[in-house]
């Protein structure tokens, strides 16, 4: 019997060799143009953690971002929205520790401080300096750490692999990993000949801080040369399509951030939406954020764990990611995964549950690439090699619904004792 | 500061009294004309343990019924959900230890069989029983057991309040204690004087049956004489605000099943839509659910803690029901309230993820009856007092969007280590 998927996808890899898309080193400054650093700036109450990280470019570049949509919005999310939107920035500065977040009027205007302190150091206007947070909410967020911090920051700024790692690190929260990816094509120069393109970027995110929510935020950079609404444009694809599905715990944070530069340092033939190097602009900087997005959830809270779940056959787009959220959210799922146990029933029902139309005859699913149902029924399954495929760091789950063509797929991770002392601890 | 609500919305009470609704003593053998028992058929390999459950009318009565609206849909609610479709019955046959789920024609029949081996004992038409199980999927569920357990149960029948708890014992899986509800209340009767109704039931849920998916099994009695259309709209209404505004983990199962078996044995005149005395059963069989409702999530598994969400001040209704079962599935907000952390950041963002729209500066939270957000900023609270309140058994939560005057409630318990210990133990 054939699976409904093979395990490894090969759509994704197809893509990148069409264009000739690799990984490379880097991360946020595998660009021409970008630096980076990541200083202590005892933030948190801990001298010898880094807290405090900026990128900047060179110059005033191009600028695309996309934020959280939660009604709770923080005061920093408030201030970098409104600059993105105008597509040009200089830099980005980010804090972990405080989220500013329900902090009021009082909370938007020290994020502007923030970015003051930035844009006195940087020589450059207040208003192209982004700002992000991520940490407790509803406790004011103080200025005094940033007054000494920012020049450190500034002085630190590197354009190297240890400077880009560096401010990795200083975003990282309940994360037990710096997250960082690169890639490099190749597109037309100016001059007629080839110009390297590179995009890197880093993110933290694995579900929440102690006491308070989860939280993402991701910084990106390239050296193309490319308009401001095609950056947006591919921020905007690439983000729907990695990062608004990965669900470690369906929660959604108040400081949501994504954020691009782009140095145009590459000196290639300015890059418009509707052209080849549009394309391949959009894959690489998909590629970047997918290869984050599966970070993030593979390091999700006490995740032992990453879960990839492909659903095929649903009559739209919208169904079918309803039905990938409802088996990725269940509870249920999430902890048999965690117990080994190749539960397709659960599955089912979690696909049955959401309100989305098929026939339960019509229905496959594979766990681990074996077929577990066919038409609705079990197919007996051998329980000793199902064992064996759940030693893997990753489990795949596909189901056909047999309605229609739509597809879609969403990352997350099993359900840990590790996430209940993560988010359980008393308070006090 | 003046909480949302008081720690108890009197408004349930009042209901009551207005109808002169008052618990009694009997589970679903509060009603006259109903017999229960609960028996050992070795249905699951103890023969120790009750596994087989059996409801009967006195004869054959007015039925009504609610049904899971999972698309997987397990073999027994095929059946019953036709049958009682007809508004007659007169026996429900409940078994734990295999769902019949996921069985195919094959299952529909053997749920068929056990109808039929019910209306040999009783002398029915097997159209008149309707069937309910629960227990592992995908397993043919085997006819054996039943054919000696179902004579046995038949002679066990009895109008006790020990055989009502038998029956409620019988289809226990992960639930920890069986659970069981009754009201009483009078109205008028055929003579011109005045009739006493009773209507109780029992119900089983707490989650899931290793090594498979959540179910509620419910049986509903009365010796109200009602019509047809009446019983089923009240039990249809009562449902949906009770059952299913509990959601211990969003899971739906493939057999939830509730059914109402109305005797007519208080010789009460007949209730009819539209009237004072249809009001009165309404409220009391909503009262039972909610009873019954509250028991499961108190028993939800693992749960330490019921937890009541309250969401005032929507737009409409079905945004007040959005954002409660926002709140009520967030992990972050279960595993908070396990950690006795009054963490209303996490109610927040749970609020503002779910697609609802209102404004962050409008909203208004309290914790366990304390006001803990107000305009969307902090209230200072005495952190020793809310440790000491989240002692009690039961934690409310309580938010007003600010924006209309629609009004949502849900129950819900908290995520421990004890969730995972019971759904994610290893299968093998």
């Amino acid at each position: 019997m054939d699976a409904i998927l093979p395990l490894e996808v090969p759509s994704d890899e197809d893509v990148l060799s069409t264009y000739g898309i690799e990984a490379c080193e880097g991360g946020v400054c595998a660009a021409e143009g970008i630096k980076a650093a990541g200083v202590c700036a005892n933030l948190r109450g801990d001298p010898t953690r880094r807290d405090l990280a900026l990128v900047s470019a060179d110059d005033t570049c191009v600028c695309a971002g996309v934020f959280t949509q939660n009604r709770f919005c923080a005061a920093p999310v408030q201030v970098s929205k409104e600059r993105a939107a105008t597509g040009r920035a200089r830099a980005v500065v980010l804090n972990s520790g405080n989220a500013n977040a329900s902090t009021g009027a009082p909370g938007v205007e020290v994020a502007k401080q923030v970015a003051r302190l930035v844009a006195t150091e940087l020589g450059c206007a207040e208003e192209e300096v982004l700002v992000a947070s991520t940490g407790v909410i509803g406790v004011p967020l103080a200025l005094d750490g940033f007054v000494a911090g920012v020049p450190t920051a500034a002085r630190a700024l590197a354009h190297s692999t240890k400077a880009a790692h560096d401010a990795a690190r200083a975003v990282m929260t309940t994360d037990t990993v710096p997250k960082e990816s690169s890639f490099a094509f190749q597109v037309p120069a100016g001059d007629g000949g080839v110009a390297t393109v590179h995009v890197g970027g880093f993110v933290k995110g694995s579900g929440m801080i102690q006491p308070n929510m989860a939280t993402m935020l991701c910084v990106l950079s390239t050296d193309c040369a490319i308009a401001p609404e095609a950056a947006q444009a591919a921020l905007s694809e690439a983000a729907n399509q990695t990062f608004n599905k990965v669900t470690v715990d369906s929660d959604t944070s108040t400081n949501d951030t994504c954020v691009l530069l782009a140095s145009g340092a590459a000196n290639n033939e300015l890059v418009e939406k509707g052209t080849d190097a549009y394309l391949a602009f959009a894959a690489a900087i998909r590629a970047v954020c997918e290869e984050l997005a599966r970070k993030i959830a593979a390091d999700g809270e006490g995740a032992t764990k990453l879960v990839t779940v492909d659903v095929l056959g649903a009559a739209t787009d919208k169904d079918a990611d309803t039905v990938a959220r409802s088996i990725a959210n269940s509870p249920l799922v999430k902890t048999a995964i965690f117990g080994h146990d190749a539960n397709w029933g659960r599955v089912a029902a979690a696909a049955g549950k959401c309100g989305v139309d098929f026939d339960q005859y019509g229905v496959d699913i594979d766990l681990l690439g074996v077929p577990v149902l066919r038409k609705g029924l079990p197919v007996p399954m051998d329980e000793d090699d199902m064992l064996r495929r759940f030693e893997g760091p990753e489990v795949r789950i596909a189901i056909d619904l047999g309605v229609g063509d739509a597809h879609a797929r969403v990352w997350t991770c099993d359900l840990t004792y590790e996430y209940v002392t993560i988010n359980g601890d008393y308070r006090t």
